[in-house]
């Protein structure tokens, strides 16, 4: 097998929904000249990755392969698209291509990360096309929920694959381009070989509602509210963002940005002309002067996050702003399963203070920004690919997307992370597995997800920890009893004794019968000592700890 | 104020879902003779309480008051009203009362925790009473999810309550008595003081639907899959584990228990004799022998639990049973919010093994236990009392339900866990405020939720530990270099150069310039070791981690 061919490779989003991050390439087999498709992030929870940042994709397949990569083009400005783009940029060293509020995020990230902005370059909407090696790419626009969403029209020696990117049917999207169904039988009509698309809502059975079906709602709840309202949505919804400032003006409100993620946004969004007539915006140390039923706050924390400002509003006052009894606040968003826990603590901090609270339960302030089952049927049947690949979706959506593809008669192709699919010839293959995973973002640090350091962290959460030290003279005799520090563990047991003492007493007797064979040898010294801790903690607590063993020799 | 008076105390259920514990008393202000309704449990979860085995309510208040308690009564034998009985049982040593099939189960934890099964006493349903100090209390059958659910008529001198425990309007609940509208009718018909009520379900706007409609639905499902059928739910719901029996058995297939709750919760309920006609029941070892599309396992795991049976399901082989292509898996229940992702894991995990996966988005394979918004406004209307005070359901369920008592002219109580409201005279008034709180079972000992032991297993987790060692000989002088072990960190950081080597460095460098009245001085040592090593770790790794230092002094 000499002869060219054309491949997907995704490392990321394709078994999860976040972290995006897709490759193509064509050329001879091992030696493709490849490109990216976003580079996104995902976000850690406490089951899984405590302490941790941010979570990317793992990159180290396309790292050692950094000499191939053209480039890397960003689809949007969500975070599990464009997220870690400054992340990797070390060890990619491609150049980025994005429209122009994407661009202008990037480069804010890239800037953080001390990088110049010079890598990122500004790409035109369709039919402006980069060329990147044997490919050319352009961004056709959709809609989606933030301003210049776009699927990639990709152009290869083995014909045009389409990369849907995240996005919905909606004509009337008020911020991004509406969809536009005519553009679209345009760059299909000569054939398309595949496509590669979202799959987030394939289980939802009705056709999506355009974000315009939003705003007259939000807009009597504003009017009808007689306190404050504050409202709350992810901030790089700007679609969203300013559907409820806009609700908030007619409703005779002054708007007020709370959090630094929402006043960012805003900004970039003005900044680059896309989010044109935005409200005028109050900042909160002057709102003080204005009547709360005059005020309207768009708020970050939509996820219940602890640290945004919906947080930290359901906890007291914040940045001189306080809710009570009589004001609204408004939930324009859907948790994302496994935020629950966080959503509905502030709910109900809110309602000890008195503040109602209205959710999307009556699907009255919510619209997704995703294309349900009826919308991907619609974009199938206009694009008329060979082959459908679904991405962007846990392994169920993938799997129902396959079959939904194969229903309406294409070749559905289900490709999780790692799977690399050879898309030349007719009929797609699997032409290899890669080796992929999760990199955490911890402080500053890259960490492998397999590393072992956040299992050690979720098992000292889970079981406490103790740390045994040992001192050796230089005779190998222990310097007085082994001693103890205990973490996350009871202070007392069973016997009511110190827990700590009954470990030192139980590691005493035991060191002082231990020959001189197992305590001149480290491993066993430490072996025993573990074994002993543990079995006490056992008796006394009824578990095990994680023990570490210290072992001072004065020799 | 000497004069009798009655009380009402929430220690647990009240601001929350579970661990469900209330207090009544009658008698002169502070020595009022007490009773409790049920006793139960909440689960932990990795956010805020890792490694914690149970949660229980912290009973403090009435283990001070032991003397004056005189009986326990438990409404139904779920875990989130039973659990803690035989945990708490030490502590209070007063009798238990319950229905035959709540008392089964109650016999059993008791003995677990060995206790002599003489601690439960059986009641019969209505109009059997027990005098329990100056109240008589008898046990009124309600429809719920579990056999023999039962609402407590509660006499007084101060007059009727009526507390409802957890309750559905079912006139067909397939297992445990219908709801019968005349007999409540009947124990209101001279007044009701209080309504003590279940909050549950005071968001969901339509009446709820009875257990009988579930059935049909179910056995269609099954009759028309054609591989092997798993169907899980709470084991505790013996209505649903008896429905999906008899769907199996409808549709030919042999039955199959799987996970200990699920067998244990089915023999005390044939024991009892509440659950009659219960199909054949196949052993995991028999199915082998039986092919799989006549084969339905009812399984443990509904909320997605790692060592339940579903679980162990979607990880591969489990007693012998394996899923596979062209299987099905029913979720006969609602994920509890917070456990969605523990469930979509296993979801997806199915996907990934080619298994159907069934859940209750069509909302045609669960119906709830708890009463709707209508159902509650009919109850209230039977019993019409004076009136109703909200519990079991967290702060924003309690005020919407006191919103809606007021909205149909009764008297709202907002009464939080800890919020003694005194019942007697004309108006609620709130008598005190009791500290409250949760206690955690971990291993075999039980802790407070804030001793601080759960505290610091969070914070390992989310920052990692490092554990500092100094020896100081007998002139206070270190022997040798200070080192560190490192638990949960990344092993280089930004200089490249191994962590725990940067740490000794700068905290040797330190020590070597540390004076002797730091030296000599434990805390100011500890807190110097300390802060040196967390701004080492900030520069190299970004993050601040925790810190155990521990001194040896050879003198």
């Amino acid at each position: 097998m000499s002869t060219e061919r054309l491949i997907y490779l995704p490392l990321g989003g394709a078994g999860e929904i976040g972290m995006n991050a897709y490759v193509y390439g064509y050329g001879k087999p091992g030696k493709e000249r490849l490109i990216v498709v976003d580079m996104g992030v995902a976000f850690p929870d406490m089951d899984g990755s405590p302490g941790v940042d941010l979570i990317l994709p793992d990159i180290t397949w396309l790292a050692e392969r950094r000499d191939r990569i053209e480039a890397v083009f960003i689809t949007h400005a969500h975070e599990d698209h464009v997220g870690a783009v400054s992340l990797t940029y070390d060890r990619l060293r491609a150049p980025i291509y994005a429209r122009a509020f994407t661009a202008n995020i990037a480069r804010r990230k890239m800037e953080e990360q001390g990088h110049a902005k010079e890598t990122v370059t500004t790409v035109s909407a369709w039919p402006e096309k980069v060329t990147a090696g044997p490919f050319t790419v352009g961004f056709l626009p959709i809609s989606h929920s933030i301003p210049e969403s776009s699927s990639l029209i990709i152009d290869s020696p083995e014909g045009r694959v389409i990369h849907s990117g995240d996005f919905k049917l909606d004509e009337t999207p008020l911020v991004g381009e509406p969809f536009d169904p005519k553009a679209w039988a345009e760059v299909s009509k000569d054939g398309v070989k595949a496509l590669i698309c979202d799959s987030t809502n394939v289980f939802s059975p009705k056709p999506g509602r355009s974000e315009a079906s939003v705003g007259p709602e939000i807009t009597k709840l504003v009017q009808a509210a007689s306190g404050m309202v504050v409202a709350t949505t992810f901030a790089s919804n700007v679609a969203r963002v300013k559907t409820l400032a806009e609700a908030g003006a007619k409703a005779g409100r002054s708007i007020v940005l709370m959090g630094r993620a929402m006043k960012r946004m805003v900004e970039a969004a003005v900044e680059t002309g896309v989010l044109k007539d935005f409200p005028k915006v109050v900042k909160p140390e002057d709102a003080a002067a204005i009547p709360r039923e005059n005020l309207m706050l768009l708020v970050t924390g939509s996820q219940g996050e602890r640290r945004a400002a919906s947080a930290q509003l359901a906890r007291g006052k914040y940045q001189g702003m306080e809710l009570k009894e009589g004001d609204l606040f408004l939930f324009s968003s859907k948790t994302i399963p496994g935020n629950e826990r966080g959503v509905i603590r502030i709910i109900n901090s809110f309602s000890e203070l008195g503040v109602d609270v209205v959710d999307d339960s009556t699907g009255l302030y919510h619209v997704s920004g995703h294309a349900n089952r009826p919308d991907l049927e619609r974009l199938t049947e206009i694009v008329k690919p060979q082959i459908v690949i679904p991405m962007h979706g846990e392994h169920r959506h993938l799997r129902e997307h396959v079959k939904l593809a194969e229903a309406n008669g294409m070749t559905g192709v289900l490709a999780v992370n790692g799977m690399m699919v050879d898309l030349s010839g007719n009929q797609p293959t699997i032409a290899e597995y890669i080796e992929t995973g999760r990199t955490y973002l911890d402080g500053s640090v890259q960490i492998g997800a397999l590393d072992g350091v956040v299992r050690d962290r979720i098992r000292m959460a889970l079981n406490g920890l103790v740390v045994v030290t040992v001192i050796l003279d230089e005779e190998d005799e222990p310097l007085g009893d082994p001693w103890c520090e205990l973490m996350g563990l009871p202070e007392t047991g069973r016997s009511k004794a110190a827990l700590v003492d009954v470990l030192e007493a139980d590691l005493g007797q035991w060191l002082a019968r231990a020959g001189a064979k197992i305590i001149r040898d480290d491993e066993k010294l430490n072996e025993g000592l573990r074994r002993v801790a543990r079995q006490t903690a056992l008796d006394e607590i009824g578990k095990k700890p994680e023990v570490t063993v210290v072992v001072s020799r004065l020799s």
